[in-house]
């Protein structure tokens, strides 16, 4: 349920219909609207006519209800495109297509600084890399830890780029969010919900990747779990569906991202590199992905990729980044955006 | 990777290849294999360097290696069948195909108890219902929490039924596995590796789900990870994949069964109410999955369908019940097999 | 459209609405209905304002429009099951469930003749063989043509089995019906409504197997086609579908049967061969799809499978065939049918 | 079968081999290849044994086989991209990308005409129009036929614009070819083998239209069938898999174009208009196609489409046409192209 202010309210009117909910039973998170106005999104478990008595309490304006619906990422309440500021200038959703690369997964120190300033050269604003991993196997590497986010925050103070990588449990959230600019919630964990909720209160920006057989929908719920949470700065991210042929290791679903553009305004960034699974595929989506209107890229690089402990397929090595900016400058510049600028010098 | 003593390792033996792994800084998890012989399947970073020098300590057979591959949940090493013992006699694997029964979710004592009261009359062995509830969006019914499991430990006094109930994340884990006889892994929690490692760690056996967009080989290494935590009490269970035709909510893929057999050791059952998500066709779906070899159903259902507070559409009436187990019986015993007698009166 | 006429309409009023009808430049087909009703299929183009004139004319009960309706294969207005009488008793739809058997494709006399005799000796009803084969790829072997007929139509002679054979295109369409008991149409060509409008108008009953990527609707408004030329005697086939899990050849949809047979008054039988891929999950799989209510099965079955120059992979050696048709017989039982009696054994 | 002559082979030499594969039983298709060598795609029923035999002859060079194995559409053995040369200088596969404009069915005189002059102004090159349609409903809107091919050649006349229409079966292709300056086949006839093989006889180029649920490999075999009756001339177009999300028609698998781009030599279009089903996402996917290094693209355009007889939810305006045509011009400017310009001034 969704709680909409009047503009005119008051702290105290508010307090009023928190106090409310509460007595209800449910829980009220506070979340900025457009303007100045308020809305409290309600989690918990409500009775319509609950939601009857709310909605007559002073400077309550409306109340929707909706078991399917994404009342806090829909463009319906909030039409303006949501820019998430981070560190360093760095604007996810502005004018500028963000660059996102790095590894899979960190793997030594000397990999994750090499990759780290490649990516700043070439004009990366933010490094990825993976310091716990989800693997199919228990019996396949899954990531350095702790350690790897060590090595994740030293490649920021020696490259200036801000850094994203993944959390994959409950219970290292926290580690992560320490260290991250942005934490990544991975397709195996978008209907997480439980990790949602966590993410969403740490109150870092969250990249949420589309769940491999998630529908769009689905994907603008499992931000709505963020959201709730008083968390506006969740990015969205295609990366890829489920498909029948075996030739791509998923299928790039790109319409998704001018899709999610028109129902919600939360910033779409895409991910060609889990999108097809092979490295040769990579800049000819990565330029379409720019030409369907995504707002960032997240590519994954590596010094050796035949040599990389997991996604060594479809990493780019590292000399071929320079190219791939230069092309995909001309693509963004013909549809009305920049793209790469150096890390910091990128205006929303 | 996996470990291999020869038959006649002793303790000492063990002891030391456990240290030898503890000292390459990974983990060894010790799995009783078939007749007394025993291996250690080891989890966290080795090379295949450490690898072959494990392989030449004294009573060691083998080493398995393999990204991709489950050896614990393989029928190669194991040939033989698992047979779960829960309480009260009754066996998950063994002649018998059990009945699992209940509704999606604990919604009021009331509900609860009619419910196990008529599944227990109908010859069901163990009870289902969900007090942690995965919902796709933030704003439906998300389970009655710790209420819901004292509400079902309350109907396993009153009927003797078993309960099987979902264990949500890492957090509410240790709660469930107090009431819980079998504590399920839902679908959209299939690839939630830490919350697979903490459920393999509780020693409860684990029915876990298939998920929307796995593969038969990405279901055996998700029991893969339970069984690497040394809990070998798994039932994979096949409850319909996502696919491209809305007259059905899911694939009912009937065919896994007799493939999970194929390749593995551990029991199967089938989900027809989430299979198909209508309840008109549950009962032709039931039959088939006894048909095609499942040790056991899992069915939901609800004295109001039309009121349920989830999956109303694919649960059946109380009513509806004695005679699809009477039809059921006559598919069971044509494959040779007995279904759903009383509880605690059913042989291996 | 379909224009329903009143019971006691008289053959001038049926000729008066077929004038009008053709007057508007559309066809009407003659198809009748259950009693001694009779209704008009209209194809080719009308407006609405056209039949709404239609419906004023004497003895018009009612008009139906609907572009993505299946009119004369649902069961709204042909409640009772189709029952389709072959040649020798045998009955598709009936109380009995048929077995088909035979080859992938005709490849030489002995192999269909051996593979006749062991069906015929198994209680199959009808031999399955085709003559022209769709193959993906140009260079692999595209049947026998007319020689595979003739072939077939000896080893009915022979076996006194029914005859299902594959018409390809329009021009082949001819000698197949000379020859064929059943025509099959495949699932590559189910949406070849040119070819389903010809198999339509030979007047021979029509076996067509859902598309690889068609929904149940899809399905149906293929089989109105063939309808719609005045052809009742259209058999569904559930062969599965395209799925992501490589692990089979394709997802063997068992929930179409009873959901086709809740929407259309159809026989529907099942591929566990094509649905499946693999010898080794047939029998399980044809065990389901009768328990799912299947009014027959498809098997292919060959001498050496191994050799077989199609679908080898797939097909059962002879000598499986009677312990499978005893396990099929315990099924069918079980749910109140009887199965493959010898042929022109078989009461409906 | 592939079998490839040397580059010195003689006319005598070429006669004696298809003198020799003739008295096998097969038949042999000239086939040019780069520079002045030949090859003979060999089709019909012929064994390996006779393949040695062939081999061995006089100025045989090579003798490739393989059921799955496309040779003629392989960049193997034609590293050069082929470029379609069409009347009035359009050449397909060229530098220049192509705009293909249309309804989805030609409706009448006016709406036909409109469009083409819209298309033409806007720069296209070939109008696309449906005169014979393959509707899932046999009540659906048929198409006008013969009178439907007519008005396209009127509006050929009337704009220049070359003509590209459908061939729904072996019955029209004839009638089709006449008129047709490239003949689509569908994407339900994508493996109507048959018709494959008419269309190649026809000599005209073909635009083949990958099939709801083909794999690249599929499509390209489908290619193959025409390439192996000597007509070269074949244009792929991606338009759209069957996907699991009902918010889009299709999933637009664009990242088969740089994959067909990279396994075979022939031009590959796209088609947003289909892929996406709906006209909001039709500008972006049509930007993204192009950027993925489309040849060309099929748009579907209308002068009132919400009144269209079929696919108006995915046609365009005409007035939209001339805004996207010059956001186009920028993409493809951006990858090194060109894009509409007039029609006969396109250069190669």
């Amino acid at each position: 349920m969704l709680v909409v202010m009047r503009a005119e309210a008051t702290p105290a009117d508010l307090d009023r219909v928190v106090a409310a909910i509460d007595a209800m039973g449910a829980e009220a998170h506070r979340v900025p609207g457009p303007g100045r106005r308020l809305a409290l999104a309600v989690t918990g478990d409500m009775q319509p006519a609950e939601g009857a008595h709310i909605v007559a309490l002073p400077a309550v304006d409306e109340v929707f209800w909706g078991g399917a619906t994404y009342h806090l990422a829909s463009r319906e309440w909030h039409p303006e495109p949501t820019r998430i500021r981070l560190g360093g200038g760095v604007v996810i959703g502005g004018e500028a297509v963000v660059l996102i690369a790095g590894p899979c997964a960190v793997e030594t120190e000397r990999q994750l600084m090499e990759t780290a300033q490649a990516a700043a050269t070439a004009g990366a604003q933010l490094l990825r890399g993976g310091a716990y991993k989800p693997r199919s196997s228990p019996y396949s590497f899954q990531g350095l830890g702790r350690e790897g986010l060590e090595l994740l925050a030293r490649a920021r103070r020696d490259t200036g780029l801000l850094i994203v990588t993944e959390a994959l449990d409950t219970d290292t959230v926290g580690a992560v969010a320490e260290i991250a600019d942005v934490i990544q919630v991975g397709s195996r964990n978008m209907a997480n919900f439980s990790l949602l909720k966590r993410v969403g209160r740490t109150g870092k920006p969250v990249l949420l990747k589309r769940g491999m057989a998630a529908t769009v929908q689905e994907l603008l719920l499992a931000a709505e779990y963020i959201l709730a949470e008083g968390n506006p700065d969740v990015i969205l991210c295609e990366r890829g569906i489920r498909g029948f042929d075996g030739s791509t290791r998923n299928v790039f679903d790109l319409a998704a991202i001018p899709l999610l553009h028109e129902l919600s305004h939360l910033p779409v960034i895409a991910d060609p590199s889990h999108g097809t699974g092979r490295r040769d595929l990579v800049p000819a989506m990565a330029r379409a992905a720019i030409a369907a209107g995504a707002d960032g890229l997240m590519l994954e690089v590596h010094p050796e990729p035949d040599l990389a402990r997991s996604d060594g397929a479809q990493s780019l090595p590292l000399d071929a980044l320079p190219a791939l900016v230069h092309e995909l400058r001309g693509v963004a510049a013909a549809v009305g955006r920049q793209f790469a600028a150096k890390s910091g010098a990128i205006p929303a």
